[in-house]
């Protein structure tokens, strides 16, 4: 009754190479969320529909996975259930849980729940899958790991600053070459105000991030196009032509926002935050870049996006402050600041600029060949010792031919395989052969444990 | 429009240090496992319902957390679907996925499909979660991790003894005193043979395990209540009364089961392991039980448990060897062997017994106290110095009250605080605190590195 296994389309099995190298970058991430002070947290993959439904915009409720209830699920849907546009209707009498589609709701929730356990600033991060019913296709999976790190409970924009920090610190140790592009909600809202466009912000942005493609004509008419006026149109003329350093920019700015309060406080912000990245001496590139509106229906503070120097892939990291995220779940006024790191595109910018060490392919150093049993009564104490010295090494599980085992150590990328006959045993030594090289020596235990630590 | 927020029935959040404490069983796992060779994937969360169905026999089936399909998932639901008996039947029409119930299907189904990439032996690790619709009560979740560490591809016995070795080194390094139970599937069908009662071996082992609590008597009786004729049992007499260490034991069984080829075949398995055992020193107490009868539906071979030995919870690793795991997806006589180790459980072990370790509890090394601005200015380039020597320090976000930020580092259990105000500034010093102590030292920059390192 055998039958041809295969998996559901958008998610991945992961091989050990594969998982070898992510594990090379989640280990980076984690380190580094711990060395300033982030801890872990997890939350279980299932949570209620109640807490996933209307999180996410009417789009992303329809992308939600739901869980069939256990049991006699049917029992109370009734033949009209089935009628027409009812497939919502039945799906929340049949399902109660729903699966994670980001990590931000269900912190939220963490939060609230936890809230007299939680110490605040509760600086925190997770690692963990989130699920999509989206349209699977290059780069875009239904099963995928967030990496988020936040820090909840604190208006000060040091924490801001230390988020960039974070950035600087992953990226110089996965070796990436990245420049972090940094706004603030409160601007964007001093240019809607100033022109009395609140509705189009998105349109203007867009608009003014085609300037280096179709000059300043091409946006001067494409913002018509957008029905603002010829007269707010040269309003935003020196915004659209804004130059120079961040200093110079914000000086610029705040002239030009002097009418709004927002606008005002959104410069300060992004001053007393840039001072913070000159104080910790920070390397990488940042930059303000009015044209970055990501996630304007939830950030209200900075936002911030990061971009590969040197491959094309969109943004490899992303975040923002939001100043009321657990209000949707009753505790008010708790600020939060946060940015989420993309495992797969940084997977991917290592692979295209081949970033990831050689030493990440493999976990074994050495491969004992095996020769029989009389062989294998002489070696296994040694294979012993090496593991209480905390080397990595195998011994061939049988006496098969030669070729087998150095083509098993060759697949598995083992670096060394060690040797011993008669003439080992005899004397007391072990022939080590390099794979690569394809040279071989023979060495005593101690000089054989120094080659493989 | 607030909610009180909740999560479904049987899984959980996990704290921070609940977090660092599971990692910490996660981490001296998995390197242990790599230290034996043994390489990770992962699998995805959801597979194919026609990959699950059907393994976990009728009862798991019921068991598997089904997904509903995306889309109009009702559009083939007729209202003769919802009558009667047909809620298993309506699954299947509304349901193509389910999420993993073990990692031993999905690693055959992993298997079967990357045959052409895998190298045999298939030396692999797995730690993800699992989930079951089960009844939730204390200790068992909807939602689990898993720990399984296998070898197929290779008969060797030397597999059996490695993983014997993996359990010496993980409970050695974790502090747990265990003692490892070990049968063979092939002597427990030697007993069947020998009394020609295949179908009541489980019922054998069970009240041989009574020995201790009732006597031979009790055995005795049991076995007649188990429909055993009064000649047969007294071919059991002497299996059920064997004693004496592992050597005695097989040679004893030996002249016993000499009738029985499939016995003998398991007694000398048996021999070479604990051979195989002896040659590597294993230092953990190992000892046949024949009354261990865990997985006799799948496996063939070896069968292990392994319990702690000052807390009463049952098995905390356990496993064995299967000889035709893959032949369910058409991939036919790959042997495989393998145990998989119960993380909840060895949480609880450790919990009981206190034995994690004080330095798992925090992740943060130092917090700088901020005074202000002028300090933070002062204080920020030596944060950022110490990180850089890989040192996890935290500066409180804002000045907030002492009081505050002392009771910060309190609950998130730094060890140390530093202090620096006007006096240290001026004298290019710092003051460190020892929370525990309360003793407090001013040091220069070097020393306060080699204080944190």
């Amino acid at each position: 009754m055998a039958q041809a296994p295969s998996i559901p389309k958008g998610v991945r099995d992961f091989s050990p190479v594969e998982m070898n190298k992510r594990n090379y970058i989640f280990d980076t991430l984690k380190d580094t969320f711990k060395l300033f002070g982030y801890e872990q947290i997890e939350t279980p993959s299932m949570e209620n529909l109640s807490t996933l439904l209307g999180k996410y915009g009417e789009e992303g409720d329809k992308l939600l996975f739901k869980i069939l209830n256990s049991g006699d699920f049917a029992k109370s849907v009734v033949a009209a259930d089935l009628e027409g546009e009812n497939s919502n209707f039945l799906s929340t009498k049949i399902c109660e849980k729903g699966l994670r589609y980001d990590l931000t709701v269900p912190f939220a929730r963490y939060v609230v729940m936890h809230q007299n356990e939680v110490v605040f600033p509760f600086k925190r991060f997770q690692v963990q899958q989130v699920w999509r019913a989206d349209r699977p296709q290059k780069g875009r999976y239904r099963e995928f790991y967030q990496c988020d790190v936040d820090v909840i409970g604190s208006n000060a924009l040091l924490n801001e600053a230390e988020l960039v920090q974070i950035v600087e610190t992953v990226y110089k140790k996965l070796n990436i070459n990245v420049t972090v592009k940094i706004n603030n909600r409160k601007i964007l809202t001093g240019i809607a105000e100033l022109i009395d466009e609140a509705d189009k912000i998105t349109d203007i942005t867009v608009a003014i991030d085609k300037l280096d493609k179709i000059g300043l004509d091409g946006v001067l008419k494409e913002l018509q196009e957008r029905q603002i006026s010829d007269e707010k149109i040269e309003i935003l003329k020196p915004i659209i032509l804004l130059s120079g350093d961040t200093e110079l920019k914000l000086n610029t700015l705040e002239k030009i926002l002097s009418v709004s309060e927002t606008g005002l406080k959104g410069i300060k912000e992004m001053r007393t935050m840039f001072n913070y990245l000159k104080m910790t001496k920070i390397t990488i590139p940042c930059e303000l870049d009015l044209t970055l509106a990501r996630g304007l229906n939830y950030y209200t503070g900075a936002i911030f996006e990061v971009k590969s120097d040197d491959v094309q892939i969109g943004s490899i990291t992303g975040g923002g402050r939001y100043d009321d995220l657990t209000g949707i779940f009753g505790l008010k006024n708790i600020s939060g600041v946060g940015i989420s790191f993309g495992a797969d595109r940084i997977y991917d910018v290592m692979e295209q600029l081949n970033l990831f060490p050689e030493t990440v392919v493999s976990s074994t150093k050495a491969l004992f060949v095996n020769f029989g049993a009389k062989e294998e009564a002489w070696n296994l104490p040694f294979v012993a010792k090496l593991r209480d010295a905390g080397i990595s090494v195998e011994m061939y599980p049988e006496a098969a031919k030669m070729k087998k085992q150095l083509g098993y150590a060759d697949s598995k990328k083992i670096p060394f395989v060690v040797l011993v006959g008669e003439d080992e045993m005899n004397s007391n030594q072990f022939t080590i052969k390099e794979m690569e090289s394809g040279e071989q020596w023979k060495v005593g235990f101690e000089e054989l444990k120094i080659k493989l630590l």
